[in-house]
């Protein structure tokens, strides 16, 4: 008898059903998955691409997050490495903060352990044009960049081993055309500046990719996220929120670093790409297959799948202007007329930019 | 000529050619919107319903967001007033931040007033169990709440005119079996506890239904957010947000307190409400309504629309045990046969309860 | 013992267990819900709004889903009124499917019913340019206008008492610029024509709006769906599929054909209005609405609650030429700088016209 | 002068401002895109797996869409194969549709061949219980299985070469338990019967696993469409249309029909997998990953990256009965203790099934 009875009540439990009848019922379907959704990129032999964001303020200056939200955010989004660049001289929580900046970066590292994104320790040297707002990323004491002449900060972010780049360089606060003044010649002359952000939070500035072709920067976009994440971007939908992508052999600090000194990265913003023509036609080339079968519809005409492998997309216009657009993880058919007289398929891919009104090629043969 | 050619620039520029082309280009599709999205409340004659969140953390205490971030939270998901309600004694980010949670208060309060939340100051006494952790809202000095005697705490909150509520009774850090100790019977005779929450985060607590009725404490359901809201809750999809609906014949602070004193609040959690049955009746009949026109289909056989004009689900049990899902701002078909000799429809709605089991029996005449 | 037993699997059996382990598992959530998703629209007083589309196929000429599928489709896309209106002349898949179109209007007749959706009969009579696609609907007899000469086959529909309108006047592939014919005027003249198409399937002819202006004509808007609607219009997301508002007193076949006739009606397409500019401005005044509470910041400045009560979106421009997107459902801020010397704000409605390039301009007092 | 003003206008219309304001706008962001979705599968070495669907229907028998339609269904949700199967008996549209159901097939091909989806030609054999319905595909005249005697029909479908497979065998129409009759150990004797519908539409059949076990029958999962696609399951969300997972050397009609007769497939529906234990394994393992990198959090603990590459969900249970679900294309990160005394993980796949309540076991070693 009791074992029955014993046996009853044993299955009822086993089923929730004691639980949910009197104590506690745990909807775990109501909360957003915790997971971290990968964004695709493509396989290119002997390359890592790094998914990264070099600008993102916290609570310490003028955002309004706890810089551990930022390595979730991060995790979230499927980023790989992020800076915390908080502003070094506007700080408008200090009433409530301390002075030292280089808190934020102890707080939030071992969260970034945790979640294996590589945190790099950066800042924002705040100026009116020129020079305008500065980042130095990879530093060793932010706390050092206090002084009021900014040449001698960005000096000092250099002598710390800094990567360096100007923020937003047409953000229409500081002014209406997007300039290059001389003062930016000589940072780049003395080696302390080596980047540009041709895109920043939803803003763009096609002049600056023809700074980075002359003047042999590197392309960069960043989200410059000051409040919630999600609020800005919409994380589960694209576009997905600024990065720059960073060309290494192997993941790692000083690889990044030394990428982004050499140029080997492209800036990803609003579906779209800019960069060097030799990396976009690298990623062009490893995230776009041609199908293997090719249907036959009647008298030489066939139909070919063209699939995008990874979450970037591609808009291809033809000879004849005719737009064809490669969504993320998409295949679409296109009809190939006299097929054994046609080789090949030639496009111009009009998201792509290397410069100002300078799309990638590309040729498709089969 | 010159005219012509003013013209032409004009043109162009008037088109935004010459922007896009040189300096700056804005995507303003990426962002993701900044407008409030309404819940559907139903339309209850003299009475205006609020939607709160009266259990939220921050920066201050162990939450991740600085204050004012609760406060466009609220206004992004529909809010009409929340508390923020920092741990008393609980302070992880001390070294950090200052001693003083009346801070909070006031560095949100700008921003509720700009964007017409009611925003209540607030604070969590936080102990084990029992009484385990406490809300008092409507405080005047957070600051004054810290003694070590819980009861003295309490009482504190109290002088100072608090509305006073048990967290998450049920939580299963602080009892496997969701359990209700002498002490809240102390607290309710003295007044000093009026409220409890049947819904906390994700879980909620059915035999809290039961201490509401017997003990006449206001039903209460809240997020108990600590990181972002978007990342625990999707806050544009159902179920939404956890909240609790106040009844209130004007809106206002002393109304909502005077409300939530009396009782006059229904919580609404992950699709479901609780509440007393009186108010969970007056939200099914402002919210349901049966289509004007019958289509008769044959032998008197009619089918019949049932409309839904909230953001509120109902699903309903008919007679033989089948269900009747009533989406938010939806509407269903359903066959009557013999509409002539039939003059009603019966149903169980599963998903409002004002007790443990008891669930609102409904009756549609037409 | 064995009462034992039989309490045993009863209570199992209860909780569905049994069969959960053996038999059969329904995964109700797997599949779409099938209501009805209902389309907000503005409460005008002693007006009703008809969500109508008057242009759709079916197996019966060239499209590709049976009659009754058409009727589900505008159920579940929240229309009232839907006209089937298969190619008199075209009709691909005669080989298989019978002579009559009379028939199609019976097939779908008592799904339509059943529903409450208003079908409408109709068809298209299919002509090169000039006339080109010529809609007739309320006909009594489709097959009676086989007639080779269209100004025989349009004068029958005419007899028929149809309502006739203008298909696509702009369609490419009928001619590369949006002309209006002498033969146009004809039809006009003779009471033959009372519409035109300002919108169709995805295109749209501004010149033609002037037309409505200057000949009098209804304007409309239609999907002129082959396929399945939601492969080709996403009907769960903004923009919906196109549709003819029609503003009738009651709701009925003569009152929607009158309101045609009269020329009451707004073309809803692309998250755009164009109709009337009384009807714009009735929709518009009816829908958007100032919020009761004016929040003061400082020195006479407030913050002003602005809400969209509808799913039709609302793009202002005020003065200096800033934008402001009411969403559907949403409510937005705005700040008034002086708002004691400032008693009501000037917008233009960008998205609603009533002329090619003409905009509704409304202004909010307070 | 004239130069100036061709130039002006040659402008206007390289920026399609005249077509724009003239003539026509066509919004090509309103329109669904067209492209294919493909469906992520783990990469397993000389394996393809075919993504199909063998249990369809179209208005020749009791669908409601044209045969084109269904492989345009099939390319958009990312099938590789599918078999319309209308019933040989069951003809609700005979009044209107031909007699032959050779027909249908013959409809489809050319559009299959312009998609690239492989057609296979398919019937249903549609009695009471025993047997129930019968699919029958690879078939070369269904118009010669209209005998009266069910065994006869299934005898002509296995001389034309047939794969033969019983329809969801636990439908509550037909029987109330699902049984196992007689007739059906005869069909599987005669080698008249190779397969079952362990899940169909949106119901499973959880016995009907230890049939495929027991009686080494094929596991199947089909969608038994007869309305639209994506009015039944929406095809851009989880979970996916429900579908049979065939393993092939190569892609091909052959070497499809003799994995199906060999029992190379496993059923995917509502996120869940049947099939085959070692064909379960082999896609377990070749679709979640272990991240190489570990990340020391302290004394012996690390924390570890698990990604899931594909489109099907795995969830996953350890040893203390806690879950882990590892979503489509994303990765989770879980906390190992004493990581240098833990060699390895043990999960239970709660949704991966080879029997009734069999589950399939992994061990993650590193």
């Amino acid at each position: 008898m009791r074992n029955l009875f014993f046996m009853l009540f044993a299955l009822l439990d086993a089923f929730g059903l004691v639980a949910q009848n009197l104590n506690r019922v745990t909807e775990s379907d109501v909360l957003n998955q915790r997971e971290r959704h990968e964004i695709r990129m493509p396989h290119i032999e002997g390359i890592e691409i790094m998914r990264c964001d070099f600008h993102i303020h916290t609570v310490f200056s003028d955002g309004y997050v706890w810089p551990t939200t930022r390595v979730e955010e991060a995790w979230y989004d499927g980023l790989d490495a992020i800076a915390i660049t908080d502003h070094v001289e506007f700080r408008p929580h200090k009433n409530y903060l301390p002075d030292s900046l280089n808190d934020v970066f102890a707080i939030a590292k071992p969260v970034a352990d945790y979640y294996g994104i590589l945190l790099i320790k950066g800042a924002e040297i705040t100026r009116s044009m020129p020079p305008g707002h500065i980042n130095a990323i990879f530093l060793k004491d932010i706390d050092a960049l206090g002084m009021d002449d900014y040449m001698e900060a960005i000096e000092e972010a250099h002598n710390q081993g800094a990567y360096i780049f100007w923020n937003h360089p047409g953000w229409k606060v500081q002014q209406s055309v997007t300039k290059w003044w001389d003062v930016h010649d000589i940072l780049v002359k003395n080696g302390w500046m080596q980047g540009v952000e041709v895109y920043n939070t939803n803003e763009w500035y096609p002049v600056a990719l023809e700074w980075c072709l002359e003047k042999n920067l590197t392309y960069m976009a960043n989200s410059d996220i000051h409040g919630t994440i999600s609020y800005v971007f919409d994380t589960k939908k694209d576009p997905l929120r600024p990065m720059t992508l960073v060309f290494v052999k192997e993941r790692g600090e000083q690889a990044l670093k030394d990428a982004l000194m050499k140029g080997n990265a492209v800036a990803f913003f609003a579906g779209k790409l800019a960069g060097p023509e030799v990396l976009l036609r690298q990623i062009f080339e490893a995230s776009v297959v041609v199908g293997k079968r090719f249907n036959v519809i009647e008298n030489g005409d066939v139909s070919i799948k063209i699939s995008n492998l990874t979450d970037i997309p591609f808009v291809l216009e033809d000879e004849e202007g005719k737009n064809l657009i490669l969504a993320p993880g998409t295949t679409v058919i296109i009809k190939v007329e006299d097929y054994h007289n046609k080789k090949s398929l030639k496009f111009k891919v009009t998201n792509l930019y290397y410069g100002m009104n300078k799309n990638l090629d590309v040729e498709m043969t089969f």
